[in-house]
């Protein structure tokens, strides 16, 4: 059995970064708190015009990077491998890649150990990607490609909308897995 | 069709730029030239002491951002999407991911466009991405899967030792898999 691991939203936490960041900068200005959040882009959720402000924050050097790890993710991604499960980390980057691409091999190395650097994939399109399972946070993933993996959501306030799909968190993985 | 293209010895002209290289900074040591290299990895065919310098090389910043396109290769790629065919560049990048993987982004932005870096996966096992070609100049590809690909060798004088698979250059592409 394989399984597809997506990093933000599943493995890195996005969202506290995003808007501790956005707190920061923008002080004045209204937010969304991280359980009110009802899309899955950001940007579809704040004013228009706050869009330059938004993108600024997760396109700046370091920002992928610094994200912090999602409690339990590099457990179970460990346990699974231990179950002889094969892992492999199925991302997506920004277009603008400049900082993203290399920051989110930086993020792995730091955070699940060298040897997990060699289980990236990078790819815009995750159907090309052959698994059993994919665990993402994105509600709805299309591709070129009819997937062979079955996607199971990892909730999130953004996502729960969906009732479609198998759900799981880090603590329940196994229940709705295996 | 889907046709996965690799990028190193099939996109990017990565030997010329190694041998070039190595003739710069080592002037006074041994050299294999281009037309007698036997391997595909280049370490195998130098003195074991050699090794350092050679990893020196190519783990440089800008060695891959500044690789030639291989004649043909880019023409080749635009025909294929006009005659419908479905392009992903496919590439493994090096361990030492950190000049190699940005640059590999750059190297895809400047020589074939914007566009192209959405089709980029970057994988280190090949056998998980869903194709019906991969061109490649690596004799043998193995992964954690059975590919669903055919593997067609992009020729070069470090391949030529294999005989059981097509082969083809960007002069005559559309012969051999058309």
């Amino acid at each position: 059995m394989r399984i597809l691991v997506d990093m933000d939203g599943v493995l890195a936490d996005f969202e506290t970064a995003f808007l501790e960041n956005w707190l920061a900068q923008h002080p004045e200005k209204s937010f969304v708190p991280i359980e009110d959040r009802q899309t899955f882009y950001i940007d579809e959720e704040y004013p228009a015009e706050f869009k330059p402000y938004l993108y600024k924050i997760f396109t700046a050097q370091y920002y992928y990077r610094n994200l912090k790890p999602i409690a339990g993710g590099r457990e179970a991604l460990h346990e699974m491998e231990k179950l002889g499960l094969e892992v492999i980390i199925c991302t997506s980057p920004l277009s603008d890649y400049k900082y993203c691409v290399p920051e989110k091999y930086e993020w792995v190395e730091e955070h699940l150990g060298r040897d997990w650097v060699k289980k990236i994939v990078l790819t815009r399109d995750k159907t090309l990607v052959k698994g059993d399972f994919l665990i993402d946070d994105k509600p709805e993933i299309s591709g070129r490609d009819t997937p062979e993996w079955e996607h199971v959501l990892y909730d999130q306030p953004y996502n729960r909308r969906v009732s479609s799909r198998k759900r799981l968190t880090w603590s329940n993985w196994q229940v709705v897995l295996l």
